[in-house]
């Protein structure tokens, strides 16, 4: 059936952060849309950030353009150009390549909602307020390489 | 800036479907967001949808994954399980090459909002309520294959 029913999917909070860069997003919880709806053509996650939750440490990728829109309640993006509040049916592009450090952050009182959906190859990325980067082979290690 | 600020991206109610099957589309009003935002990977779109309008004709994709999340008013998805009622938040996901058509119509009074988002190659499809398909070059044909 077509129409999602969001509670049979499964809800996980879990991240491969190393600590302490793990602890922002321990209030992320998302679901991903993609496999368990039978689509291989991108990836799509639905996402509900709790008060003071990250969405991810800021961060940017270099093979995959990433798309997201809010849903209910609200965030403010944080990229190079500075903060930009997100409410309901606000949409961010995230075009790969752009080395611009981008992520959410719930300062509200309450849940935010948010879909974001990532398509390209997997080849890495950078985390430009941290001493980290991730690998085209999905490892977190410092950015003169060596793993945490 | 990852922001988008939708009023700057054009929005367009252009239909290439053959008569009479381009009336009930009239009011979908469109914006594509990959191109105007540099995104390669995945085509995501801005509809609005004005009371009476219809997404498209019921159709499915053979090669191309689609996903739909809505953002704010209402809208009827029908598929070959039948009616269900989407309002902000709700998610379907159409995985390619499944030969179940659909599409929303939106029976308010007011207008409906939703993203949505393909991907994979464009192998054309199929309407199952009209004599039409889509080819992989995208034109529009009988089912026989002879041209609108």
């Amino acid at each position: 059936m077509p129409k999602l029913d969001l509670d049979t999917i499964p809800q996980s909070n879990a991240t491969g952060y190393p600590p302490p860069f793990d602890a922002p997003v321990a209030g992320r919880w998302y679901r991903r849309l993609g496999p368990a709806t039978g689509l291989t053509d991108f990836g799509v996650s639905h996402v509900v950030l709790k008060p003071g939750a990250w969405s991810s440490q800021r961060h940017w990728h270099i093979g995959e353009d990433e798309f997201l829109v809010m849903i209910s309640g609200e965030a403010v993006l944080i990229d190079d150009a500075g903060e930009h509040l997100l409410r309901a049916g606000d949409c961010a592009s995230f075009p790969k390549g752009e080395e611009n450090g981008h992520h959410l952050q719930n300062r509200s009182d309450t849940d935010c909602v948010f879909v974001v959906v990532g398509g390209g190859t997997d080849l890495g990325g950078s985390y430009p307020d941290i001493d980290m980067r991730w690998t085209a082979d999905d490892r977190y290690v410092h950015k003169d390489g060596t793993p945490y």
